[in-house]
């Protein structure tokens, strides 16, 4: 089903891989809903070059950027202000990369210039974007930008490593973001908590089959898919939510607020 | 705009009383998108008359029933039954009174029979709702239930008095039950926490304009309107939001995560 | 192990009803610290008889109330007044009692009239007796309340039925009476939310086996006891924690913030 | 007034620089509580001179170190369990530095430089104490370990600049390290986060004085002073509080969970 609920927005997705991905499903359905959008993701990501498929199939541009450097941000967002001739009404930051859990190195053992390393991938790679966009005025008045994170930002989630500190910054920089851009130029900015998602960055982490079939157990709804995130994406780039902002919204079945379930104490039983 | 986004969907509305609730603003909306609804409020509320005038604007019905009432309730998913000839997918419960505050009663002096009774009305009627529906399967599959809320519920607004009390219980129910239904039937049940609205209902909250206004400077995009909240029950009840359940989500334009605002410090220093 | 914290406090303690209570070991801590106190409970738990073991140790007199009349709690605090010739410096709320689960109603089909006499019970009686006590001026400058709760006043444990609604209201009482209490006489509010306990309330609850041990299972520091939650509540009282009000204390080995664990993680996997 | 509370227990004190500081004080106390501490603080700090005040006064060894420096705490850990003879019981991390509020960058202008320097000193500190001490060896079984923090970690507060990302960062260190090191030697980690308190450091905060007089006219009982913190502290390192950890506790007249008061609402008014 589609709604026209975009027509006429632009938009500008971050870190669409492959089909598994998350912002894949998102830039198809933003376009599906009548957005424009450019794809971007890191160069060495745009080498495997799946991308093209979807550039072709949503008619977008794709601008290679390391988000870990100001001048690829401020080129990605001149290309866009020309491509579009004028600035965007939407964001999304779907990025993470922890080094720690691709060396198997264990959370007590992290080694400090990986951690540095991710936090600016997966973290202040988001206030980069915020900032070089914010100085070019590249985003529309009530734009929306969204960060998915994890809910290992909450809770200990021991597999998960790094990147919980990386996501509890990460939803930090939407807070403290959100209001300077909010007071500016009205962009909202939040972030979604997804369920555990078979994505190629989730299969990385360790223990993650175990980890998914607790959180499918621990969800009244079931895990939620890809799909059904792009889906709520589309919603909160919607001008259906525009007084939402700074805020953390779980997207999990009802994962968050469950404490436990009939079928995990019966599994504790065994 | 409208986007057909309730198309062919039903519901019930509970508590609009006159132009300024946000229960009317969401029958408006919820009809543009396409959906088909059921009107609801209490004999007393339904005797000033205002709400005809919305029936026939939505070419809905009107239902009479005390949700304090298991009959009226029962009475109520029995005709909303034959009417859509089958379940509905959405409710809105927009319902709070509190006897205390009316009978200006400050917190620490509340009449216990009073609190009882607001409770009642205010948070146990969304558990007598939905016991009632579940009883009667009068919710379809991944139906989506709405109630309305506020922050009262997590922190100290004196002159919101018991109504945080019951505020915080209905949150409880809306989880509780959200296992329960969520579990049964895919049915998604979530509140939503308004800013202050100068509806009837606010506007009888005690120094209800130093509030507002204080919510307003507090509130990076400003406080949201009753049209906005609107619109944001719309997206609740489509499609779009499927694998959210259990949750309380504010709608207040960065209110609850605003710790100050230069405004506010400035107003401080006068 | 003594350390005098409490020397020269009085206080009252409700809910001991026999060795494996929370409460009852929270009297004896208190005492062994230094303080006077008189134990309280309802009429129905006093005529087992236990309690007058409990109150030949700790040379405490026992007077009765049943929380849900305003009248017994008058003539508590007026014969705390008279036995202390003053006011208390600390109190415990040791009370629950849910009437559904009792009779083996599930949560959606809850009974209203048990809904409202359990709340009445849990919750409400916090704020009776604050009530009683601000009006008798019963508490002296910077006492200590402190009510025990649970963790399913936020996530749902499906088992726990409306004691999890009640536990919300309750921990919004501590809240809203806490703002009062401590802008007019500093007496500050706080609730504790203890892991599972294996007290006659407690193994009241359906599946609490289950529970146990799955939450010993997601407690990195295991389940807190009884003993070890008599520890905490000697401090919350004690002159070193003046400033803490208003707020929810997880007293759990980290359950609250632990996502999952290896144990549970493994367990899933059989 | 003392207790003995801290009879026997050894413990590190990091980040007393003058008698205004919140550490200087949770030395005293702790002494005064009979423990045995070490000093530490960075190399520049000790060159003030200042702390060998303290020092004499505590009758505790000055450890320099550099917190963003492996070595150094490899060395302050060595040296520590020769001058105890063992592990230590308690650790306070009192440590914070934001090069960006320093020189006037505000938020969305910070330079990323900064950005790592401040998130590494303020931060990830404390993840670097803990590795090298679980490396080492150096924390005893039930041992305790406490950061500060604020509550710009939860909301904005804009004048706090990234050290609201630093300190949600650093509480996600004391969750995520708190499971780690909970399940290997029952070592407990927690978080204080203080009212705003006229420090060295609290005063660089550009626009302290509105700040400190919006938090006092918000806190029902006020801010809690470096005085009442140090005895919370103290509470904290106890045996009375074992059970306790991966927690965020507010320490701050109920600020926290205060939406407005009286008094903000009569200055909205002026």
């Amino acid at each position: 089903m589609a709604y026209n609920l975009l027509k006429g927005k632009k938009g500008i997705i971050f870190g669409a891989l492959n089909e598994q991905s998350i912002a894949w499903k998102v830039a198809q359905r933003a376009v599906q809903e009548g957005a424009e959008i450019i794809l971007s993701n890191a160069p060495i990501a745009l080498r495997m070059g799946e991308l093209n498929k979807l550039g072709e199939e949503c008619n977008a541009p794709i601008i290679g950027a390391d988000v870990t450097s100001n001048d690829d941000l401020v080129n990605l967002f001149t290309k866009s202000q020309e491509h579009f001739g004028g600035g965007v009404d939407f964001v999304l930051h779907s990025i993470g990369m922890s080094i720690n859990v691709r060396k198997g190195l264990p959370y007590p053992e992290n080694n400090y210039d990986f951690t540095h390393k991710g936090l600016d991938i997966s973290a202040l790679s988001l206030h980069r974007v915020l900032q070089t966009a914010m100085k070019m005025d590249a985003i529309n008045e009530w734009g929306s930008v969204l960060a998915l994170t994890y809910i290992a930002a909450q809770r200990v989630f021991p597999d998960y490593n790094d990147m919980a500190d990386n996501k509890a910054y990460l939803e930090s920089i939407a807070r403290s973001f959100g209001y300077y851009y909010g007071k500016k130029k009205h962009v909202r900015i939040n972030t979604i908590s997804q369920s555990p998602t078979r994505t190629t960055a989730g299969s990385g982490v360790k223990g993650f089959d175990g980890f998914i079939s607790y959180a499918e157990k621990m969800s009244p709804l079931g895990n939620a898919s890809a799909d059904q995130c792009a889906d709520y994406c589309v919603s909160m780039f919607s001008d259906l939510t525009k007084m939402v902002t700074m805020q953390n919204l779980f997207h999990d079945g009802g994962f968050s607020f469950t404490g436990v379930t009939q079928e995990v104490i019966e599994q504790m039983e065994k």
